[in-house]
């Protein structure tokens, strides 16, 4: 069974909320399992309010070390999404970035789209996001 | 004259647009440079247009390898800031980082506010913000 540490955004913004847990879902569908289960929670800002920000640090780093994937959703800007995603990249992580097509200008950090290391796979529909995934998937058995 | 890598959100919202070029301006008050002044135009995306985003990414990084100093004003949350939170500590660059207070868990991202590497300033007004901002400048002359 490998690990994946999937990134999406919390304090960032929810709005994604229900693909994050559409994706997670997926994932876990080819016999992976995935560590930041609870970024798909509704509940995550309760789950997370007994641990001081150090602690979460702590726990998401240890996590991310343990990761056989990294996989992102990166539509909705957030600083903890960007600073996993280069931490990925110094841990040596395969690490693939799913975003939606916007305008250029509007679209995906040029700082993530610009550095080579990272997989980016940019969707214009939830289908499109699907199949890309699940290519992914089929291919990192 | 030492050089200011400042860090802002530009494809992740430009709500704090004025607010950077008021950091940036302050921090040149103080005889630096700051490598990254076109994070305060509102004609940023019409300045990128012609550069891909790895040209873009390409030139950050050798500003950000340059730096002797970073600051981040990361109220707007940003992929990009984030990332490059995270380069700079591994490029060991002392990093401030300036957020606004909110409620905790719309506040800063636990991957920032919990890695004891940064500098955090949580301030309440911009009074409180440049009060900040000025005690730092004096003290890092």
């Amino acid at each position: 069974m490998r690990k994946v540490y999937f990134c999406g955004s919390i304090r960032g913004g929810r709005d994604d909320v229900y693909l994050y847990r559409e994706i997670i879902c997926l994932i876990k569908s080819y016999g992976n399992s995935v560590l930041t289960e609870h970024i798909a929670s509704p509940e995550v800002f309760g789950l997370e309010k007994d641990k001081s920000d150090h602690d979460i640090w702590v726990q998401d780093m240890e996590w991310l070390s343990q990761a056989d994937l990294v996989i992102a959703e990166c539509s909705t800007p957030s600083l903890g999404v960007g600073y996993e995603l280069a931490e990925a990249k110094h841990l040596n992580k395969k690490t693939i970035v799913f975003a939606r097509k916007k305008e250029r200008f509007s679209s995906l950090s040029a700082m993530i789209a610009g550095d080579p290391y990272y997989d980016i796979y940019l969707y214009s529909s939830e289908e499109e996001l699907f199949d890309q995934l699940r290519n992914l998937l089929e291919n990192n058995r």
